[in-house]
């Protein structure tokens, strides 16, 4: 079994990587996560840089908040790519700006490593459950070893494509599960207001073209006033960041977004 | 059985009106309706005004585009309220602004006449094959009444609260499916533009918290570029119009629609 650094270990990686434990792989640690001393429980490896812990192992994840934690950890004082060897996997869990995605994978590919894109879906509960969604992004070969160990943490794990195609996927995933829960909210809250029962508004529209799984779920959690945090609404908003700079990058301005592409030639905008 | 009068022959109405012709029902029509010869053929009884209509049936339905013509229809000369009998029932299918609904209600409820606000989704795929969704406001006893007459015409038939409940249903669905439809003509337009595989991107969507009844079914078609009219994006302007002057009326403003109500502590609002 390849021997993997886990970097990462918050409320998605720390079970993430406790999977990967229970699966019998050795997984290395930096001592300077708070969740060090727990996962060591676990039988885990602590080491004190990300160099260490890539020069040990054969496989390096992360699982970070953003685009400037990867690149720190990768490109920093005693990072990841100064201790890094040839013929080592990186896969990057995070969810980031697919041009940073791009930018790592050609400094690591200069060494002789390969990388994958691998951000995820499903929240917390996804990453305690091992069932989460895997957007891949990176060569087949790449994919094809990094397999066994995504089946450790997820159920719905597909290869898009190229290098950054599973940021460019999370990118759209986010778009559809903001604008969504915001059509929702708006709909079940017209209904309230306007006095008339939400769990038959709720009902009636799972039946017919309005469905959704966020209606479906959310929808009962809004009828349960269940308001629980699930996800945060700063990382959300950082994903929807990241849709609009990939947007501006490829159409030249986020207004662009919403005139150019698919969508032309389409009843649905008069043009 | 009863005898219906059905005003209204347009892309949803004639088929609409045919479907209850064909279960036996005795139907009566208008003769300025474009499509009165085509129904006339089918065996529909035709009359020269609304009034007349209205008196010589049991039950009237209308489906036509917006409030100014239902209204026209009922009030103006020689229209539905100057004919109707005491205990007829008055069936209202078109999307029109629930306030609109109430008014008319109220009149008709003078003269001893009961009423619904029928609202339906579907299209007129929905229309042709009788498997539209009917959202339903008024009393049980003329939704009971009604009920054999929709299930000719529709499936999903959910009896919403009291009259204009139906209306206010039909606007929150159609809030959630235009906001929806933007939603997935966004994302994959960005995956679109970025180089990655639109096909690959719904598959991966469809799997999880994204998946939705329009990702599946316009996903599909984006990606075949079938962009063949399933409806008007006049009437669903007009139908996002109808929440708008809803939610105002409830609200006080427009703008408030999206401050107010269920998503309060929320965590996806951060409030």
């Amino acid at each position: 079994m390849e021997k993997i650094g886990f970097i990462g270990l918050g409320i998605m990686g720390k079970p993430m990587a406790g999977h990967l434990l229970k699966a019998g792989y050795s997984v290395s640690i930096l001592s300077s996560s708070a969740s060090a001393a727990m996962i060591k429980g676990q039988g885990a490896t602590v080491v004190d840089s990300a160099a260490a812990l890539a020069a040990q192992c054969d496989v390096v994840i992360t699982m970070l908040p953003d685009s400037p934690e990867v690149q720190a950890v990768m490109m920093g004082d005693k990072g990841i790519l100064s201790g890094i060897k040839k013929g080592s996997l990186y896969i990057d869990m995070s969810s980031i700006d697919p041009a940073v995605s791009r930018e790592i994978f050609s400094a690591l590919a200069s060494k002789g490593v390969d990388a994958l894109d691998a951000p995820v879906s499903g929240g917390q509960a996804g990453a305690e459950g091992a069932t989460l969604s895997i957007m891949v992004g990176g060569t087949p070969t790449a994919f094809a070893r990094a397999l066994p160990i995504f089946e450790k943490m997820g159920k719905n794990i597909v290869h898009i494509g190229e290098a950054g195609a599973g940021q460019v996927t999370k990118a759209c995933n986010q778009v559809v599960v903001g604008m969504t829960i915001q059509a929702i909210a708006e709909a079940l809250t017209l209904a309230k207001k306007s006095g008339v029962d939400v769990a038959k508004v709720r009902a009636a529209l799972l039946g017919g073209f309005a469905q959704s799984k966020i209606l479906d779920l959310h929808g009962q959690r809004i009828l349960d006033r269940n308001f629980k945090p699930g996800f945060k609404i700063k990382l959300h908003r950082k994903d929807m960041n990241i849709a609009l700079q990939t947007g501006k990058k490829t159409f030249g301005a986020p207004s662009r977004i919403r005139d150019s592409g698919l969508a032309d030639g389409c009843h649905y905008c008069e043009r």
